[in-house]
């Protein structure tokens, strides 16, 4: 059967703190044909607000801890401003997009992060992704938004990392679909060198991957970046792309391509 | 052609308010058989919140003034914590409930409110409901939650009035179903008597109306909600109730039902 082609392009926080070039992204967006589904994070936005209610981020490894202020937070920050701000400006270039977190007709169940070494509080843990409704969605021209907020369907939100739900969702909708997975952040790809923005490396694959982990050249936080996307392409996700903007709408042939 | 009936709830601050309250609520409203929507307001959470960020609370002849900050205020509590809140609720309860604001695929259209006397800044009055995707939500078992939240189509969110949003979706669905309104608030219905918190007027048609206006026993903030609901009646409503909690799963007979 000849599957449709849908692409999931998930948004970082350095588009989404540039009201700009939130701007220019979204009209892109907007321009790309067939199904698609957008996963942002949060930005800054949610620590100035915590800021301004007088509450402290707490931040163990890079990531948030969540406690139980900080979830209504994340949710307000999230689910409200961010994603009914990305969601009116695509409807105003002509995307007839729906924001949506986790909870909404149950599309992404998680569980509370079992406590090992570190407690994060409630950070969630995906199990599963809602086909039947994220396809009854695409199938009448809607564009799912969703931001990084799930549940556990026993009434609780959970802070989720946005990488995990665009590469999650992406698996879970490759079922019906030829899944293609756009990370868009702020470097033009996966770098050979940090000093040098232009050094991207255009293509890695599994055996490269693990070459370049050893020779030290991918470190730090794009070790779980990476891994999510070869996860992603082993459970049967077609093509995974890491980029800047511009690899929207195929303005720049320089991005980092992905392959088992 | 025999019309399927569609429930469309709208619930007041008082319910919001007060978590085992809200809590109990929704187990009753999961359990409301057939189509249904839910439209919440806001509460006093904006205000609490509003007053943690520094930001003063503006109100008019007891309607919200919505300023630029303010509008990104309601924006998160509305559309983010309360909506999300109740709809991860309504998860656990078994209601596959969906939270939406009206930017969200464009369900509610408004535009800013035109300055007469008063300017209430980026308040929205309603100019239509997309009730296609609206009834596929419905189709698909969806229960659509609605915050009083819209947009212009252009990019700008609209603090909306939440019993106009109630009304208005069930105007706009009554092409499709036979729509019946519910308005839950903290009375039994309208009261003879101010002072008697039994003494329900259960039947009220628009003769009545004008006669309880013109005796006084209508009067201040009950006279725009009225108006709104006979118009509703006048537009395509079938049915109209006003009560507090217990109106729902017909726990009681003490309510007050309007016709023409």
């Amino acid at each position: 059967m000849n599957k449709q082609i849908l692409k999931i392009v998930k948004i970082g926080g350095n588009v989404i703190n540039n009201d700009a070039l939130l701007d220019s992204f979204l009209k892109d967006f907007s321009e790309v044909h067939g199904p698609k589904i957008l996963v942002h994070g949060g930005g800054k936005k949610a620590s100035e607000v915590s800021l301004a209610m007088g509450l402290e981020s707490k931040m163990i490894n890079g990531r948030r801890v969540t406690d139980e202020a900080t979830v209504e937070v994340v949710t307000m920050v999230y689910a409200g401003l961010l994603n009914k701000k990305i969601t009116s400006k695509l409807q105003k270039y002509g995307c007839n997009a729906m924001g949506l977190s986790g909870a909404d007709a149950n599309c992404i169940m998680a569980h509370k992060r079992i406590v090992k070494d570190v407690d994060y509080g409630f950070a969630g843990d995906i199990d599963a992704i809602n086909d039947t409704i994220i396809n009854v969605l695409l199938q009448n021209d809607v564009t799912p938004v969703f931001c990084a907020i799930t549940h556990d369907k026993n009434g609780q939100l959970l802070n989720t990392n946005a990488d995990t739900i665009a590469s999650e969702v992406a698996i879970g909708m490759s079922k019906l679909y030829n899944t293609e997975l756009n990370y868009v952040f702020e470097l033009k790809g996966v770098l050979e060198s940090i000093d040098d923005k232009n050094s991207v490396i255009k293509q890695i694959d599994s055996k490269k991957y693990d070459l370049l982990i050893n020779e030290g050249i991918i470190a730090d936080g794009m070790i779980p970046k990476l891994h999510n996307c070869f996860e992603a392409l082993k459970k049967g996700v077609k093509k995974v792309k890491i980029g800047d903007v511009s690899l929207i709408k195929d303005k720049t042939k320089l991005y980092t391509t992905l392959s088992l």
